[in-house]
């Protein structure tokens, strides 16, 4: 059974995507812990991320890292934060959450609820930085 | 002014060391969220992880991916997740953190008190897995 990951990367389900390549998708998290949180997933589908080989791992970090700078400069915070949970969708994916406190890289952290538009504004912006 | 990490990779401090190459370093959290809670870290003082040159930080995730792979392995848990905060050490550090529940990666939580003896019980446990 497809993922809804997957899912997004096959456009069945829509996402405001920040970038792409070949093996990895980044998107702003729908329920996100704060304005900028982004996903950076692998295409394959994996359940464990440490379970990716070598050089898919490296490769997923460097997309990452790509990303993880974009947000640092598109969204006000002290820095980005990276966490990697997994235990929702069983298909590996990296959490990009701009961190203002130690407490906000939580996941049991009320969801900020955006419009359309704000996405829409933060996505523009993240690909723009 | 050296951080408690170069200390630790220095040994002016002690730490229950993991592993150890030339560029990085891996020992447990001495105020840990879940046993088998470590630290990954690049020797290299830098603040911001995103910061690290694209070959450092791709070097700094393939040493963690090891280590990762070890604690799940050595210590009884669903996954083992992965953080980035750093608003507290201003040095570079990767958290490897046993999880059972979404709450679990969550650095507000009460940390863990261990004796010596389960410091080190832990420690061999990663090194042997």
């Amino acid at each position: 059974m497809s993922s809804v990951f997957t899912k997004i990367i096959s456009r069945e389900i829509p996402a405001h995507i920040i970038a792409e390549d070949e093996q990895h998708i980044a998107f702003l998290d729908i329920s996100p812990l704060a304005k900028g949180h982004t996903l950076v997933i692998p295409k394959k589908e994996t359940d464990l991320i440490f379970d990716l080989d070598s050089e898919e791992f490296r490769n997923l970090w460097s997309f990452a890292q790509k990303i993880g700078k974009k947000i640092g400069k598109a969204i006000p915070c002290i820095r980005v934060g990276i966490a990697v949970v997994g235990l929702e969708v069983p298909h590996a994916h990296i959490h990009l959450v701009p961190l203002n406190t130690m407490g906000d890289l939580n996941f049991i952290n009320e969801r900020l609820k955006l419009s359309p538009e704000e996405f829409q504004e933060i996505q523009n912006a993240i690909i723009n930085a």
